[in-house]
């Protein structure tokens, strides 16, 4: 599945989240993360998210769409993924 | 179609931006907005966004889905659209 993941944390937990985001997908804009997960990955991605976040505060969007040709992605200004990722 | 929006632009022209996404999409997390848009909405809401921002600085991302009914939204944590949006 293609998943797009948009993450709103406060501050002192956006390293973790971040890490966890790089580590199974692709950075793409502050706080939006991109990439293919299988049903597994997918799975261990929101697990670990889940024990990360502090749920009263955060708040972590995860769209998945069955298969990346099925979106299409525009950029208006500052290509994605040119920059390094701000926490 | 379905589409998905993520800004990161300077502060100063966040109000301008968000007014824009408000316009012709619905809040769900900070700096996210979603809805369907027709063909010339899309064209409409993109020529806007092009003329607000400043290219050099700021990106919108826009995902585009062709039906709803292709994306499956989870969120972990506080659940988009339930607060207020924040600039």
């Amino acid at each position: 599945m293609f998943v797009v993941v948009v993450y709103d944390t406060l501050a002192q937990r956006n390293p973790r989240i971040l890490k966890t985001c790089r580590h199974y997908l692709h950075w793409v804009q502050r706080s939006v993360f991109q990439g293919e997960l299988s049903d597994a990955q997918h799975r261990s991605f929101t697990q670990t998210v889940k024990r990360q976040l502090d749920t009263e505060y955060d708040s972590v969007l995860i769209y998945r769409i069955q298969s990346p040709q099925l979106v299409q992605t525009e950029t208006i200004g500052q290509h994605p993924g040119t920059t390094s990722p701000v926490l």
